[in-house]
């Protein structure tokens, strides 16, 4: 068994990252910069949108924070969208999920202009996905294919199962994988809560994506041997052996899965690393103006 | 085994569709409108067009045709466009397909309103759909979604192999098969030529849909005994049988795998039928403002 190390090859994107835009501040172009809009004061999203200016700080982007109070009307957050839409000094933004209930989220995410939208959640950018054009993919399937291409996994004829269909992981990814491309060409399948055979499907599986968000769901009678084991999942569970007294661990079962897996990521460290590195990736992409033009 | 008869469900459609209009038509509402725009001379598209004006006809729509040239230039094709964007009287246009290759299809596809989009291929469309929001559905996927729900076929928790990944038809059907709805909720797996074990994974299907674009590609033992089987395909080939010298037939052995299936849909008479019908719905939905609100 080989683990895929998500903090490893995020690292590699974050340093190939880092050298392009020393590359183009020496030949005078202009710096990446991505902002994100935070509404209220969930500690979580909080946390999330600290982690990514942090890391735009380190390869080097330009990056900035629009906080708005909970209370902010829809009104409010569209007007802001719209002046980041027009503002040419940002590339790219995200409006940090979730917002609060008086706020409809789908109306804010299809305000984004879907040339800035590098959270890739405008149904533009999904249904040019789906069609093979270029288009910004969400961070975590984003990070998932970059995880899959780096560690030489063969995707072409495989069978590929995903366990889960939201909109957020699993049914792009099951998309991403099974287009007509050298990295994708699986056959893949996607199983949700309604799967009556779940396991006799999971064992045909030469890569196993599983985004269902249940802890330790995927034991080891559920997955072929050899198989490439991708674990979506992060959950937080009391622990006697950690100091803090909890730990974190995957929808897979990892210590038994691990054995049967020819290569399989780990919780934490896996697909979690990857997913800062993608939105990098696109924002570089929107500087660029890779996606549209 | 049981025939899924596209012509009678398509005209069931066509008549509450007729029952419709002229209720509207009694609350002097506006009639709903659906406008083609047809580019060269190709005699497949002028057939199809014609067809559709005939159906728009026959249920008491208003239609229009817009003839351009071969020779029209994109940015003519795109003044048309916005033309018909902006007609409040046109409720919905499709622009027929293929397009004179000096003309970028997706560009054309992309400057149309999706609001206006009743061919269902702008990508807002398309990712709407993947998310599970409100979006007009392209006519093939929505017509065999429609045979199968009144035909009263179970999908919820079945297997469902779609062979086929296209655009328009393979990759959408697979997706609304999938979605977590009560006409959906299907395990889904897509096939296509780079699939290794097709004829193992075929042979799992509660219900096979075809559309891979080969003469009677699916034979008897690809087929599981009871199996539903929709076949998308349609091959015009030589036949000393018909007085025409010509028959049609599908990407399924018809006469062979009608012996092992439920319920199947025949060629011609199956899925063809349901495409004009599909797009009279949408036009319908269109001037009723039921997906954009």
């Amino acid at each position: 068994m080989e683990l895929i190390d998500g903090k490893k090859i995020s690292a590699e994107i974050k340093e190939e990252i880092t050298k392009e835009v020393k590359a183009i501040k020496d030949n005078d172009g202009k710096v990446p910069h991505l902002a994100a809009v935070l509404v209220g004061n969930d500690q979580a999203s909080e946390t999330y949108v600290a982690g990514k200016e942090k890391a735009c700080k380190k390869v080097g982007f330009s990056s900035s924070v629009y906080k708005m109070d909970e209370d902010t009307t829809e009104e409010q957050l569209l007007e802001t969208v719209e002046f980041l839409n027009n503002d040419p000094e940002i590339d790219g933004f995200i409006v940090q999920l979730p917002l609060p209930g008086h706020i409809d989220e789908n109306k804010i995410i299809e305000a984004i202009n879907p040339e800035k939208d590098v959270d890739g959640f405008h149904p533009v950018n999904l249904g040019r996905m789906v069609i093979g054009l270029p288009a910004y993919i969400s961070a975590t399937p984003n990070g998932i294919m970059e995880l899959i291409k780096r560690s030489g996994i063969e995707t072409k004829g495989k069978n590929c199962v995903v366990l889960g269909r939201s909109n957020i992981v699993g049914r792009p990814v099951s998309i991403l994988m099974s287009l007509n491309n050298d990295n994708a060409n699986a056959t893949v399948t996607v199983c949700h809560s309604r799967t009556k055979n779940i396991k006799e499907i999971t064992s045909s599986a030469d890569i196993l994506i599983v985004a269902i968000g249940k802890p330790e769901f995927v034991t080891a009678d559920m997955v072929k041997d050899g198989a490439v084991v991708i674990d979506v999942g992060i959950h937080r569970v009391k622990s006697d052996k950690t100091k803090s007294g909890y730990k974190l661990i995957g929808d897979v079962k990892f210590d038994e899965v691990s054995k049967k897996a020819s290569k399989i990521t780990p919780v934490p460290g896996g697909v979690g690393p990857m997913t800062i590195a993608s939105l990098l990736i696109n924002t570089l992409k929107a500087s660029k103006k890779e996606i549209y033009g």
